[in-house]
């Protein structure tokens, strides 16, 4: 037997793999991942790119593609500028970069319950633990075991699809601040926006301290090129670097320079206005579709962007024996127990609407209905 | 302050990145890096790509570019199929990706000295400790202390250019396989090969057991694209594999379709073969001009393949210093220190012989001697 790390006693078959395993059959309706719709991607016909993209480039990124992100992220209120902006190869390595940075066995994070399950995923793999955030009061016992970083998801949040106030991202801010606590914000769903809505990012109520702030091309350009950013305060970025560096040398440059070719696209802020144009019609055919099939058997709050619905079902309904149902009808949802941060059972489900054609998710949520009805 | 993880109090500035920083100064001449020449990279002149590639792909990779690579390995005698190839962000991300998979503080781990920089830095950053390989007894005190894994490249290593011998590759897989230690072989310039060598895999002798084999496309295809994989025995491509998903999800698609089609061109071997001849000349000058400038100040091997020249100076060269002097004058080198298991000082020096054109070659090898006669 090969001798592994204790953390990698952890590894378990991760409920994301087997629903994308499922997901992948012949006529299954998945309403699991967070897939954008593919007619929302951008095109690929581009100029050659220039051939000194194929030699090794900078571990921080392209430095015109940095300067574009950089202005971006200062219009947002960011307090940043090119020499802090890291490119990823995906958001997700910055969650990884981010553990690795932080977290020990044992150490303790301050998260949303529920929240990004594939975040909570890699921080329970280094050893994290939990401290659950309440927003109304965001340092409410980090006086007596204050959390290593806070990590939160303000704008459109992954899986509930709400924003925070103005003044929760305040006070997030002010209690990081207080108590030498790294905000860390992931903000992949910004520009998917169907109402207006609190979108400043939390990092920019940050005056001083140390914080991350973390964007992603997969929903507004395509997710297949795999490219992110991060910004970070001084104290915490030349880590960070150094991190990217010896997880995978840099970022695909053909990737970079293609989405700098979308940045710079003067159609760029049109197209963006047809794509949320879009999922706000998928949206609202799809909360049509709820009340209709599920109206009075679950609740939910209409999300204001974003891709997900969340919903409530009555307290009982065993949320895992309805997945099993539905897989064997062919339908795939996410449990929302997936997304506690304290695990346990959770009346909740996760519910995708951006890439099911409407007349899919009408059946699906059908099937679902008739499944709940059966349970209740 | 933030608080960090343990293992970032580690973090250092790194000397290659260090270096790269110099190197980009105009008009270096830099022996450092290990940077492939620009006139080997493949072309960009394909066929658009097919649009469904923009959208989330497996974490293991494109079916048909697994497929692909299995059938190439399996021809130099791996035991592996499609199903346990994972393709990766460039095969720095497999070291990664390794060591988060056996190495807690403290963990031992068998390397060769010298060995690969960026390796020993990641294998240190996780917490691990080196046992350096005597190839002539490869298992010498595995019996009290068995090291997690053995990291070796038998083919070209880095830094030294040289290749195991048959009954060295042997000798290693037997070890590793008597005492439970995986065997971990990096494979990166297998294909730069320039006199008749020992190139078998010494995975390929694993008879059972635990191992993880790896190479990458950035000597054969271009760096930029930043494309590995890697293969391992069916107790670890698991873990593996959600160890990728948790770092990045995927790779990019768009490189895995371009390297597919290279892989695939009926040009392809000849392609390779004028590579290989390109970069033999390049030695063979490089050797000319080594022989002329140093050849009374420095002893080394003729590396058969690969990309290095691994230069042994007269002991008591203090070659830190030589660096500096060296940069002043616009030459740049990797002092071999850094390639220690055991760290300490070393009258060793490595140079890439790959970039640098005849002339910058010349010149630049002229000051060293230089500055090596007036260090004498």
């Amino acid at each position: 037997m090969a001798r592994l790390s204790l953390r990698s006693a952890d590894i378990r078959p991760s409920p994301v793999r087997d629903m994308l395993n499922v997901s992948q059959r012949p006529g299954m309706i998945s309403f699991a991942g967070g897939l954008p719709a593919p007619e929302t991607f951008a095109g690929l016909d581009l100029p050659p790119p220039p051939r000194d993209l194929l030699q090794y480039g900078p571990t921080e990124g392209e430095p015109a593609l940095r300067e574009r992100i950089a202005t971006d992220l200062a219009a947002l209120g960011l307090d940043t500028d090119a020499d802090r902006i890291l490119l990823l190869s995906g958001s997700q390595q910055g969650i990884d970069l981010t553990a690795k940075l932080t977290v020990d066995a044992g150490t303790p994070l301050a998260v949303e319950s529920p929240a990004y399950l594939a975040a909570l995923q890699v921080f329970r793999f280094y050893g994290a633990t939990f401290q659950v955030i309440d927003r109304a009061d965001p340092a409410a016992g980090w006086a007596e075991t204050p959390p290593a970083l806070a990590y939160v998801i303000p704008t459109f949040q992954n899986p509930t699809g709400q924003c925070w106030s103005h003044a929760e991202r305040q006070a997030m801010a002010e209690a990081c601040q207080a108590h030498d606590v790294i905000l860390f914000e992931d903000d992949p769903y910004r520009d998917l926006v169907y109402e207006p809505s609190e979108r400043t990012p939390a990092c920019a109520w940050m005056k001083g301290g140390s914080w991350i702030y973390q964007g992603s091309f997969s929903k507004t350009v395509a997710p297949g090129l795999r490219l992110g950013y991060l910004t970070a305060s001084p104290d915490l970025f030349p880590y960070l670097v150094q991190l990217k560096q010896a997880a995978d040398l840099h970022t695909n440059r053909l990737s970079q320079w293609m989405v700098l070719q979308y940045l710079n696209d003067p159609g760029r802020e049109e197209r963006m206005e047809q794509v949320a144009a879009l999922y706000r019609r998928k949206r609202d055919v799809f909360a049509d579709a709820l009340t209709r099939h599920l109206g009075n058997m679950a609740s939910w709050l209409l999300p204001p962007g974003g891709l997900f619905f969340w919903l409530t079902l009555a307290d009982g309904v065993d949320v895992e024996a309805l997945l099993k149902k539905a897989v064997a009808r062919g339908v795939l949802f996410t449990p929302g127990s997936h997304f506690l941060a304290e695990g346990g059972a959770s009346p909740t489900i996760r519910l995708n609407f951006s890439l099911a054609e409407p007349e899919a998710a009408e059946r699906g949520l059908a099937i679902l209905a008739e499944l709940l009805r059966v349970e209740a």
